[in-house]
């Protein structure tokens, strides 16, 4: 029996898909911009196309085992009922993600020419254009997520308490697929990026985005492939398992709220899609004025209709317990979270505050104190997040006892993830536009337009910067309020599945403080790991520019660089690379697992988190503020562009590279990957 | 009453005191070298007594204040019997720390110029000298600690079941001092070396250690607050935070060793010394050997000494049950992680081995790749030293359980500990070392002795550098075994208090993850501050060698600089800059204690343990690698001196100092403050 709430998320989600598809009818009919444009955007479209076909190649097999290996297990420990469809959700879930990541650079890649072209009249043309390009992506992902778990869970049997313990291998799917796109991706962009500069920049004096330096298209395609279609199936995997181990505590309630309170969490993010569709619409770019204040403005409108709709969804659907509104408050604590987490990554990565500035003024001793002062403030970007997060998890766990429920201040901190979540598809427009109006700016440059043009697209290129940085934060704050619900579904996975209680993971046990270690440090061996690989791969790529340097006709602008065979040699690179650390992955919960049993891995996994959560926004803000730094010195201060202070900071900003585009992004996805792997593979670890 | 086995411990404290004092009095009887050398030596002295004294006393008033606070604690909380007790234990513990300090620094700065006038005749000589004066401090410090906790358990009455839930206030006072000692002079020597090194080598093109620039002396001085007098209150404090906490967890044993189970830490810790003062004696130097032959052999000698003392302790001490023999074992197992260690640190750290080499390699492509490979080579030194943590846990539990006997498993880890802290005595010696060896260096270098005798100290230097690093590995190694033992020595206290079993410490439970949050983000808090102290500092220091450079005599080498000048402003800044750091530390447990309660206590002090063992290993490690990295190419490789490698290399290098020589060190100390700080206040948490 189909619930009549699963019906009004199909609707929304049908209205969204529409919306999207409106969207991108109008986006294509606009103009493409010169021949010169044409030919860069071409060249970034084909590459970008190339990568993500052999990409999800590697992934496509990697999944197909996994499937196999799940089934197994499964069915080799008397699972064999849910074996088979357990296998499905995997591979569904791992398609739709794919889905998710090739539409979000589909998109970018068409958007990105339209924008440039734009920018040859309008910003505030150039901003609408690049605006709605990530509106289309936030709108299909976030309906494609919604729908996903929808459908399966009609296909899976629609049974209230059972289904939703059989649906966790359709967020293992998203999430798996996410880890090795987001992986790839991102060393993919990072190796192209630290590639180009260091030939062109540093080596041959040559500025960026320069047409000689045969690895700029190789960098542009970093940025669809990466930033797009990487955080494309971060979010959509986010959003799944978020709303995936909400349902599964919402069995624990079935008693008291029934149905309602497991399809709880899809009808209140489907409210949220329509609070950030009106959003969306809102935002209108107008002449001369500053981007940000348009997007701020939509963001806010986002939020409080979301606010009204938390309110609405939670009497209709929790109005069985008399507390009910103190749901309301745990979810409003969840949206406030949201926007805390946006301003103190602001205050960390933009240059009218302290850190930033801080940074560019130790630029002027030399880039060893550049390195020292930014990598001091990524470390102190840990304390602020730790203890809203803190304060959050424990104001709503109270919120939720308030209602007077058994196991209601569980519930009551997946409210207020959820209410975090409404807001996903508004943030993930402003992520997706980050990297189009990055791409924009490539294609202006390297078509060699106007000043006034390069001038209109650099705005909206800073405005990319500060939205890519304060969508990070919001994906690494879900996730550590998503974190803890997700902890629980796991023990009420293995209760369910020993028949008896499991409520305690003692970190005074040995083995679990034992576990806890190993977990700890298997987050800082990714990192290590991830940032080895943009290192690696970068290799490559320095060795083929300067090869091709050597050729007198490249430097002389007379003879076409071979921007293929750095793209070919890029992608390659980027594939092997990004194995090894997505295997260990993988495979260490599972050793731990099955040699320590399951309280051990809880206190790896949970203890995974928190080390991941941390490093992520260490990782995240340095790199966010390292780029703000350089880029404010080259506003003129401390001797602008070309001065001793410049150079520092562009070495800080090579090493932040890495750091913001590849590892931490990668973590993200690396904590909710720990938490859907562990649920999905339960049966082996009791 | 005073049980005999205390009689020996005293004892050989006394013989080790003894023959401290022949080896000082053969020391100071050497030949001081020329007038120049001696002229820079006093130089160093003077700038270092006067850091001590200034640093001590702010040192003291601040343990004052804390010793009024415990007592007033303890007095309002019904603890009235044992108040005054705890507080003069604290006094105590500090004042033992500060005098641990003080001989370690005094005897280093009288060491430098002995070995530096050696060093004109033969490096085998100058290697003894060095190693001898490194010998005086670890013998002091060792039999100190152990004569401190003996004489406190006996004037606090030797009652076997009381008394070790008392002098945990020596342990808290001797972690109190050194956190400071070492915050202090870690900030010092650090903000003085980059100082030196960005004015004098990087903008002014000068040689390290040049009589001209004016933050050498200050850069040697550091040498000695730093290395000797933080690292020799550090490991004091090692081993009676260690011996205590062992000791409450033979409390649980009484009934079936008696007095035997709890005084057998400092039984096995005078026997190791006794072991130390054998490998000490067999450390010969020899000319044109490598250093590190003759002291890796005398670590040997002691470890296998070690091996068989344990073997006869145990039967002696703890023969009660019939499967002593799993204690040998046990104790085994801590032998052998410090061994393992050891070598896993030199692996990391030194340049015939890949990681070192992959920093040099990539510096060819600037200082960005080479900070990328060293901060990435840090994060993958995390790996095998929490598999061999981990394992050692298990397997030293695992031996503890096999004995039959009750709580058996966890004093499996104490015995575990305690064999690891037996060679304590030896690896402060090769501590030590290191830094004599660097100041007698310096002092040959600016006493422009000719090239044969710096190339003897070149060799000795190098030594140095690697006993440095090794036994940063040893002190982490044996803080991540203890922690668990002090965790536990945590949970016999409140268990004490509030008469009730305290078993659990339930990561699930929502107060307690989000103490585990706040812990490990205490712990990036705490790195960041030190990191910026010194940098901060550093910018003080290199304002006034910039002035001082502007004085063409000085340039020119015919005006003396003004040292004194350096050295005073290098000391009000790491005095002030140290602060707050501390008191953060001292203050975050005390806050999520008293408002979150004893359990979430708990959840922080193990995730913030578990944190800053692994951070602690990034920042000493990468360090170490940088500073290696640098050298190996001023062997030649890559280009070598004034190459454009070697230039990335130093960038590389000035990045880690702060990490290896102020942030990971007080990491070390950190860790064990916040276990005797949550003993000693438990009864605010209750």
């Amino acid at each position: 029996m189909i619930d009549f709430v699963l019906l009004i998320v199909i609707a929304i989600c049908i209205i969204a898909l529409g919306l999207a598809a409106i969207l991108t009818r109008n986006l294509l009919s606009q103009d493409e911009g010169t021949p010169k444009m044409r030919e860069v955007a071409d060249a970034i479209r084909v590459g970008a196309e190339a990568f993500i076909k052999r990409q999800y190649s590697t992934i496509a097999m990697l999944a197909i085992v996994t499937a196999v290996v799940i089934f197994a297990i499964y069915y080799l420990t008397g699972q064999q009922a849910i074996a088979l469809a357990t296998a499905a959700a995997f591979i569904v879930g791992a398609a739709c993600s794919a889905v998710a990541g090739v539409v979000a650079m589909w998109i970018a890649v068409r958007t990105n020419i339209r924008t440039a072209s734009a920018a040859q009249t309008s910003d505030g043309k150039a901003l609408d254009f690049s605006f709605r390009g990530g509106a289309i992506s936030g709108l299909i992902i976030t309906s494609m997520s919604l729908l996903g778990v929808s459908l399966t869970y009609i296909a899976l049997g629609a049974d209230p308490t059972h289904t939703p313990f059989v649906i966790i291998g359709f967020a293992f799917g998203a999430s798996f697929v996410a880890l090795f796109a987001q992986l790839g991706g991102g060393i993919y962009t990072k190796a192209a990026d630290v590639g180009a500069d260091i030939v062109g920049k540093v080596e041959a004096g040559i500025p960026e985005d320069d047409v000689r330096n045969p690895a700029t298209i190789a960098d542009l395609v970093g940025d669809n492939v990466g930033d797009c279609a990487g955080r494309g199936a971060d979010l959509f995997e986010s959003t799944a398992a978020e709303n995936i181990g909400a349902m599964i505590l919402g069995v624990a309630l079935f008693p008291i709220f029934g149905v309602s309170g497991i399809l709880f969490p899809i009808v209140m993010c489907s409210l949220g899609l329509l609070a950030s569709m009106i959003g969306i619409l809102s935002v209108k770019g107008k002449d001369g004025a500053d981007p940000m204040d348009a997007m701020n403005r939509g963001y806010y409108i986002t939020a409080i209709i979301s606010a009204f709709f938390l309110f609405g969804g939670v009497y209709y659907l929790l109005g069985a317990t008399p507390g009910w509104m103190y749901f309301v408050l745990a979810g409003l604590v969840g949206i406030a979270l949201s926007v805390a987490f946006l301003r103190v990554t602001l205050y960390y990565t933009d240059h009218h505050y302290r850190p930033v500035q801080d940074i560019a003024n130790s630029s002027e001793t030399g880039a060893g104190t550049n390195i020292i002062m930014g990598f001091s403030v990524g470390l102190e970007t840990t304390a602020v997040p730790a203890i809203l997060i803190g304060v959050s998890l424990l104001l709503s766990y109270w919120c939720g006892t308030m209602t007077g429920i058994p196991q209601g201040g569980l519930y009551g901190t997946a409210v207020a993830t959820i209410g975090m979540l409404m807001v996903c598809a508004y943030v993930l427009t402003m992520d997706t536009f980050g990297p189009i109006a990055d791409n924009a700016g490539g294609i202006v440059e390297m078509s060699q337009a106007p000043d006034e043009v390069r001038h209109r697209m650099d705005k909206l290129d800073a405005a990319g910067n500060t939205t890519k940085a304060l969508t990070k934060g919001y994906a690494i704050g879900s996730a550590s309020l998503a974190v803890f619900l997700l902890f629980n579904a796991y023990m009420a996975d293995i209760a369910k599945l020993t028949g008896k209680a499991f409520e305690v993971v003692n970190l005074a046990n040995v083995s679990v403080f034992v576990g806890a270690l190993i977990g700890a440090m298997l987050v800082f061996l990714f990192a290590s790991l991830a940032i080895r690989a943009v290192s690696k791969t970068a290799q490559y790529v320095i060795e083929e520019v300067r090869i091709q340097f050597k050729d007198p006709g490249i430097m002389a602008g007379t003879k076409k660089p071979d921007y293929a065979r750095v793209i070919d040699i890029t992608t390659q690179g980027a594939l092997k690379n990004m194995v090894l650390p997505g295997a260990l992955v993988i495979l260490f919960p599972i050793v731990i697992g099955v040699t320590m049993k399951y309280e051990a891995l809880a206190g790896f996994l949970m203890v995974a988190t928190i080390t991941g959560i941390l490093l992520a926004l260490i990782l995240n803000n340095s790199g966010g503020a390292w780029d703000n730094a350089k880029k404010y010195i080259e506003t003129g201060v401390h001797g602008g562009k070309k001065s001793e202070a410049h150079k520092a900071a562009v070495i800080g900003d090579t090493v932040g590279d890495p750091f913001k585009d590849t590892a931490g992004p990668s973590l993200h996805v690396l904590i909710k990957l720990l938490a859907t792997l562990t649920l999905v593979l339960a049966p082996l670890f009791i």
